[in-house]
């Protein structure tokens, strides 16, 4: 009896519940796959026709059918036509899981979070952008409509290079706000300034070649081109900028050179226009790369941009980089490249060879989002957002740091930077003013890291962009006792 | 008169539509923003009151308030206490555009679309997963409640090693599917296999280090290793994968070796038992790391899967990386690696301070498509959708092509490798057919790029996981019209 009948027995247990929002075959579906897994219904079983199951649950057959149809799509039971519906002798889990129903605790479950939830204070940090400003349900409308709209399309469309309507509306935003005279095919969407010097390196770069760096200048990139084995050529910068010497040494022994015009990072001038010339002129007759990183020229509080280096270019060697993180939100981590007209065909490939970053998940939201003028309505309002707060900090450098902090002039972009005065740096260094505030909870970021040489001068870079008047006071305070120090207790919140 | 006047001149022409979608103080704030930006309403000149423009418009006080507040937030407009509303002096879009209105041909606008809709046949791409199985309403779903949901903390966390809630979800699946008992700690988001190589020659690998890597193998890899100047010691594989031998001059040097232990890329065999041991044996007394590329060992479609290499490993050496763009779909660029525990905090440094590349913003789908059971529903489909689709593939190669192509044994993964028989060798090489084939729009991968000595095997890789039947067939068609050859003229569809 138990060997003949099982399948009855076992299904006795099945109930379908009206009040619940998953649907009557999904409720059926999930029991008799679980009786299944847990061996209660064995395979080769005969189990009892859609009719009599949907006798036997008070249910429609049609719902009974759906029921056995998605089983049998995920291969629980096979339907044998006119033979009825048996419980399959190979289960899908035994070729997919290990340890299908291992219990046991879940060890360090929470550990993430905890790790993570522990107060810091990030007013200071560069380049954060404000997460109020931020028309976030606009967003999610956006995003909503597109993960509807375009799934479709991205599930077949491989798109290496970026979906075309996003590059259309950054070429026509370029046009627009940096006076780039560019179409969509020069734009490639990328996952950020990495990938985007990563696929330069590969393209245009050949083995070991020397690249110039802004000294002091981006860190991060400077890493990136080492590991990579190229030479970088660090040149100083003064009040206008990079020092273009083209009969120097670095410049004779460079075939690229990566710059920020619009504002210099992270001293904040801009690269004065016989500069412009000079760097141009040498590329040219270089035959090098310049890449303009114009990281946030999108922040001016007074005066007019200038135009992009790029703009100037008659010879096609500039090549231009962007990203959204810095005026959207981080977690964006959508950039893009612009090059010019001769390098389309072999950088779209180089960056489809490498295997392509950037996710298009947000892509149709992010193009939309530009395209329907939210972009700049976003950027109009956090600029005077940020004005706002550039002023506030400036006047609580005044008041209250004047003794210890000397702010440079600054005009536009997402910092300040601070020299450290005498009566300070005599106590201590930009690095460890850095560390001693890391203990304290507040983040703080040292200049002289950005330099090479042994010139380096000792600062901080104050971000303000991304806390409220009151965040800001607060992170200040605590500015305030670490400067104080000299030595307090390691203590942390939490 | 004009001079004093020109606002109330100006401002009759504004008018606000009750049937558009847009509200109505959206309507009055985009007039008015037109004609400041073009200079009908000058700088220093007096809005009407809030009150009169709520009666020349018919529109409620609320509504004309909110139309300044929104020209005010944008620096359109200035309100002085008491002093009513007037046009600012300095306009936001001074300081954002270099040429707003710039008219003019957007050249090459389409030139995208059309460059990318060329029909090209993708039928045999390798790694391609069917966009028709994948749930994409469903996704579509989840993506919209969570662009909801949870935008506003993504706004405010940097998770740069990921978001915690999908970092758990992937431990908790790796621990019911590949037997790794591992925490979400150890999970790190990446946006790819890439991304994860990188982060792993920073922490763990001294300069100039030698890499183990399979012959034949991965080529990108290859590349990125090399390119960061490591010294690559291809070692060749043979019918049990990796010719593992502690004692040879590669494993004497190497600080590091990539393989994939469950299914080798690209012919498919696994690392067998004796050499796994002895592979974790070498990487623990030579303090080297392993990396363990389980790049598609969701697909098995006979016997049990074997465990992950990571789950034999006592002594922390191995690392484990994972993907679900083959799995899900590929513009989605989410992969991850799980470290030992030893390695938790090195490597998550290295890759905030390296700057993570993986957008968060499909992250939290990903999480609930994990934790809700969709992701294990969807690969118990899709094996079964596969499996179909192989022996399809496999019979079509043994009615059509034995002649010339041999399919080595298969029963897992998502391509199937065909060696070239002498018959074909004799009229061309694998990297000729693929070019002809692509000549005539057929997307083909050949086998002997992947080798690195000279032993290199003619062959292709089918993929077989993208394509239905009735496209598959009409796929094997032009594979055949490509095989007959010998040089047919270029021609391009379209």
């Amino acid at each position: 009896m138990q060997q003949e009948n099982p399948p009855e027995i076992a299904l006795l247990s099945l109930g379908v519940s009206r009040s619940e929002e998953v649907p009557a075959y999904q409720q059926i579906h999930e029991q008799i796959r679980r009786l299944i897994l847990e061996r209660r219904l064995a395979g080769g079983l005969r189990l009892p026709s859609s009719r009599a199951l949907a006798e036997q649950l008070g249910v429609s057959r049609t719902t009974a059918t759906a029921a056995y149809d998605e089983l049998a799509a995920e291969g629980y039971v096979q339907s044998r036509r006119g033979a009825g519906v048996y419980v399959a002798a190979d289960l899908p889990d035994d070729y997919l899981a290990i340890r299908q129903h291992k219990a046991g605790a879940e060890k360090g479950r929470n550990a993430i979070e905890s790790s993570e939830d522990r107060p810091f204070d990030r007013s200071f940090e560069v380049g954060r952008p404000d997460a109020e400003a931020f028309p976030s349900r606009l967003w999610s409308q956006l995003l909503a409509r597109s993960a509807r709209r375009d799934m479709p399309a991205l599930l077949r469309e491989p798109a290496p290079n970026g979906l075309p309507s996003l590059r259309q509306a950054i070429a026509r935003h370029l046009r627009d706000f940096r006076g780039l005279a560019c179409d969509g095919r020069q734009v490639l969407i990328t996952s950020g300034v990495r990938e985007a010097l990563e696929l330069l390196c590969q393209a245009l770069l050949a083995p070991g070649a020397g690249v110039i760096m802004e000294d002091p200048g981006y860190q991060a990139a400077r890493q990136l081109f080492a590991a990579r084995g190229h030479d970088v050529l660090s040149v100083p910068v003064d009040d206008q900028g990079l020092a273009v010497d083209p009969e120097g040494e670095a410049f004779r022994a460079a075939g690229m050179a990566l710059v920020t015009p619009s504002r210099h990072y992270p001293l904040g001038m801009p690269l004065s226009a016989a500069r412009r010339l000079a760097l141009l002129d040498w590329a040219d007759r270089q035959g090098a790369w310049i890449i303009e990183d114009d990281y946030d020229s999108e922040y001016r509080y007074s005066g007019r941009p200038l135009d992009a280096l790029m703009s100037l270019d008659r010879s096609g060697r500039v090549i231009y980089l962007g990203s959204f993180s810095k005026v959207m939100f981080r977690g964006l981590r959508l950039g893009f490249l612009v090059v010019p007209d001769s390098l389309v065909e072999t950088c779209a490939k180089v960056q489809s060879n490498l295997g392509p970053q950037a996710a298009l998940v947000a892509q149709p939201a992010m193009a939309s989002f530009i395209a329907e003028g939210h972009l700049a309505t976003h950027l109009r309002r956090t600029r005077r957002l940020y004005a706002e707060r550039l002023k506030t900090l400036q006047r609580s450098l005044a008041e209250a740091f004047s003794d210890v902090l000397e702010p440079l002039p600054q005009d536009g972009g997402m910092h300040v930077v601070c020299e450290l005065r005498a009566a300070l740096t005599a106590r201590c260094g930009d690095r460890q003013l850095c560390d001693r505030a890391a203990d304290a909870g507040l983040a703080l970021t040292p200049l002289s890291p950005h330099y090479v040489g042994s010139r380096a001068r000792q600062g901080l870079l104050l971000g303000f962009t991304g806390a409220d008047e009151g965040a800001m006071q607060s992170a200040a305070k605590q500015l305030k006792t670490a400067i104080a120090g000299p030595s307090r207790p390691r203590v942390r919140a939490g």
